[in-house]
């Protein structure tokens, strides 16, 4: 199934929260780590827990690359038990010189068989296209980001007096010939989310930064309401997967991702 | 051995070649293709050959990811064959919010033990932080690169008249306290390098796009010279690896190597 009709489905059925399995093996509950493989244990439990409410996951590269071979491997394991119905993001921010890139996106792709990607665009059109390439996917390109650095570059003011990030957002609507792109914009940008919006075309519109970094699901979701669009991803990651921290954390995710859902709810009515 | 010394002793030896390990299993030897593992083999009679004569090797992590846990295997093989007086850099191109990045430098230098990383500056300094607390490590931040859609983003004019790459190398200036900051700078753009050179302050420089990218050794080398400066990198991949796609294909590395250190010290007298 294409990735777009993936996240479509979901759309319709009210998801659009994203879980983020940022799992770091310092911060999985006590009773796990004397299991043999703590990561894939609790990453089993979260998606076991979290997927009938999930509109997407997320997987952090960062945090199995941590773990070397071994950690590789826990991705792959935890990407076979992710639903087939349900989209899964390779949050791995690549983006290189175009064979290059096609190496990442054949990695990404066609040997792990994720249905989406991160990708930085920095280096232009020729380090993006290789991921383009593949029309049943998703490419999120990085806009603006959550973090509070994000001024450094992605607010610099061009020539003609918009962001930086204002004319990534211009580019990337050029690429989607194919309708496979999408946007990294940081939830905790709430300004900025409402003064770009209607820039973001057919876009799909990937928000991280809910929870611990700051971002209000609220404030987000009212504002793709009022303009009517409802083909976004929130994605929560700590807020979700650490929101216990002891034997009942799979539960503690699961109410955590119906009281979110509870939230987007009550907003779109 | 510091990052920093390695490459001084390499530089201060005539030596600033850096031999870049794509290694595509679509593009070595037939006659390699029928061992057990070719990549591996390949890299091997190209670290061998080259060893004596090279600045540095780097790693482009997206040849061996393509190929899955089996492809990092080979990676983390590779690695141990390069000799410990040698640099060796994670041409990786990471880059993500604060918590995130700290992964990755964990993965490239603690669990890979990499010598130097190549990083997206596009989230700014906080993405870059992690990696910059490594004082005995090189971290070479993304400022103009050497395809030809660097235009897109990175030529664009901000406010002030100046590029945006131009305002990356002022702020990876501004991030060197520990001196350990590179830039990448592609070896295609000649008269930009000229136009910028005096701007890269304390910083080391990796400049790729040797070869078959079309940059010109000689060039480069003269630009730096005529600022005396020693302190570059200058990669090729595709240029030294494939020079044979024969049974001689080590022999014919070493000779190109050789060759290019050659040039460059025809022009540094």
């Amino acid at each position: 199934m294409k990735a777009t009709e993936k996240l479509k489905n979901k759309n319709n059925d009210g998801k659009l929260i994203c879980v983020g399995l940022d799992t770091d093996v310092n911060k999985i509950p006590e009773h796990l780590k004397k299991t043999a493989n703590p990561v894939l244990e609790f990453n089993k439990a979260i998606i076991e827990s979290t997927a009938s409410y999930t509109a997407a996951f997320k997987i952090n590269f960062a945090f199995y690359e941590c773990e070397g071979i071994d950690g590789m491997k826990n991705l792959e394991r935890t990407l076979s038990l992710i639903p087939e119905d349900t989209m899964v993001i390779a949050d791995a921010k690549r983006g290189d010189i175009g064979n290059t890139s096609l190496m990442y996106a054949k990695s990404v792709f066609d040997y792990f068989k994720f249905d989406a990607v991160t990708v930085h665009g920095y280096m232009g059109k020729d380090s993006v296209e290789p991921f383009l390439r593949y029309d049943d996917k998703l490419i999120f390109i990085l806009a603006l980001t959550s973090n509070p650095s994000a001024a450094d570059f992605e607010k610099l003011k061009t020539e003609d007096g918009s962001f930086l990030f204002q004319n990534v957002i211009r580019k990337v609507n050029e690429w989607n010939g194919k309708n496979n792109c999408g946007i990294v914009f940081g939830a905790t940008k709430t300004q900025e989310l409402k003064d770009n919006i209607d820039s973001f075309g057919n876009l799909a519109v990937l928000l991280p930064g809910v929870g611990a970094q700051g971002g209000s699901l609220e404030e987000v979701v009212k504002t793709f309401k009022e303009k009517k669009r409802t083909d976004l991803l929130v994605n929560v990651s700590r807020g979700i997967i650490y929101k216990s921290r002891d034997i009942d954390f799979a539960e503690a995710a699961k109410q955590e991702i119906i009281a979110l859902n509870g939230t987007v709810r009550n907003i779109y009515g």
